[in-house]
């Protein structure tokens, strides 16, 4: 089975800008991400709400998760991660398709603590027209070090 | 086996504030939700970071979300939800014990969508002695509704 792109809700994902896939879950670095390092999680399956994940996309989603905050945290030198699911467009989820925002975390990294959130709140949402992306080549270059960093196994997948 | 309390860090949280326990997690209401309704889910073993769980409760922690977040829709009649782990001191978590924090979203609820992460952050340390604390009253009146909403088989488990 052979894929060229990921779907992220009505948005085609290039291979290049993914940098973990396993059966039922696939990570992603971001468009516009509010720090360097902020990259995501989805599902395979295009599932727009949390609780209509089944029990075993349940499973891969987050221990996947685990590997991705694991290798974001070495990469970033983070010491801590903010990991949250806009579950619902009421609060904030601009793509109607499962997503955790891994989003690496410091001392001092915003003037109050939880004004990341702002920022992940303002950034444009990746799928209106008034985005201002990154160059497919940046994207591309951070998924290669973060496929390499994390040892995937492309082709047991691909 | 029987239970007075859960711990949560270093915190003994007593049965009357918890509406769900599973093998590995437990729900509980809040001390001081960001907004009627505002619950969380942990693990039952006092782990600190995401990345400590094991697979069994992982699937344990977010399936049992799952069960909280549609409970929590359906009382409070919210259309979306706020799903976040503070995952490290860095991030905002007050108690280093993993923890999601379940908040119900509406339309308008904030001035701009995401100023709930401001109030998540500028709320009082659980353990820490500013906090002005909800009553007992309330916050097991709260718990029993929600144990009822959600059907928890207590007998099963306690």
């Amino acid at each position: 089975m052979a894929f060229s792109a990921f779907r992220f809700g009505p948005i085609a994902i290039p291979l290049e800008q993914v940098f973990l896939i396993s059966k039922q879950s696939y990570a992603l670095v971001n468009l516009k991400p509010v720090r360097p390092g902020h990259v995501l999680v989805a599902t395979r399956r295009p599932v727009a709400r949390f609780n209509d994940l089944t029990q075993s996309e349940v499973l891969d989603l987050f221990t996947q998760a685990q590997r991705v905050s694991k290798v974001v945290e070495r990469v970033t030198a983070a010491e801590s991660l903010t990991l949250c699911i806009q579950d619902g467009d009421k609060a904030g989820q601009s793509v109607p398709h499962v997503h955790l925002h891994v989003i690496p975390r410091f001392e001092g990294d915003f003037a109050t603590n939880d004004d990341i959130y702002d920022a992940l709140a303002h950034q444009p949402r990746v799928d209106n027209h008034e985005r201002t992306p990154r160059s497919p080549d940046d994207m591309a270059s951070e998924a290669l070090r973060l496929r390499e960093e994390i040892g995937s196994q492309w082709n047991e997948i691909l």
